[in-house]
């Protein structure tokens, strides 16, 4: 498997339109989207774009807050009431492939691939088996989009 | 201020070759620069690049492995044993407004504005005032390297 693109981080909030704000407000950022709900992953979500040298897609922010009481966020907003840096996001070219290289590893996978913010196939891998970082895999949209 | 360049995440680790190694071997990184000291950080670095669909600059992930026994990113390390995502790193063109504009906004900055590790001005601001994320803002490179 080759490192793909770092597609976003992902930054929990007890508030996406207060991380909005802040995003505006204090760090200056001026591309951000809409939020949308995402409940089958348990959260809120809308996305930072960030500058690049090139004009082309940078690596994004993603703010997520709980969608509802069950959101697997709770517990890091528990720990973090500020919220923070959930996890980091790569993009890989085939997430059938990528699954399979992190099983072979012996990695352990967080649930079934399926269908991330950006509309295509992600899973999660578990921190511990990650120095310590919760590693989204998502496939790199078809379009070019991000 | 507008918000610059997601230059790079910075992740500390309790062994710099052993996330080497992850990188290369478990997420498939192939660019890695050397590890260096930054004593007066208290960090030893080095940066995987990723790559972009532009084919410049990525958003970087920093090392960072603790340089002595007074290093910083010990605390954080005593919390998190395996390591983890430390901080975020935003481009500035100009390091001394941003400093100005954070100050203006009561945001805690800590310490003088110094020289980071890709040898522009850098400063860092307190997490409990950045939405629960430790933010370092670095000026620029002028000579556009990265």
């Amino acid at each position: 498997m080759k490192l793909g693109r770092l597609n976003h981080i992902g930054v929990a909030t007890p508030s996406i339109s207060d991380s909005i704000t802040y995003y505006r407000e204090v760090m200056g950022a001026s591309d951000i989207t809409e939020p949308f709900d995402l409940p089958e992953q348990g959260v809120k979500v809308c996305f930072v774009n960030t500058p690049t040298d090139s004009g082309m897609n940078g690596t994004q922010i993603e703010l997520i807050e709980p969608f509802d009481e069950s959101s697997p966020i709770n517990g890091f907003l528990a720990k973090n009431p500020a919220g923070g840096q959930h996890h980091v996001c790569h993009e890989v070219e085939d997430i059938e492939q990528a699954r399979a290289h992190f099983e072979g590893l012996g990695k352990r996978i967080l649930g079934p691939t399926r269908i991330g913010a950006h509309g295509t196939p992600i899973f999660f891998l578990h921190p511990k088996d990650m120095m310590g970082q919760l590693t989204e895999i998502m496939e790199t949209p078809k379009d070019g989009a991000h």
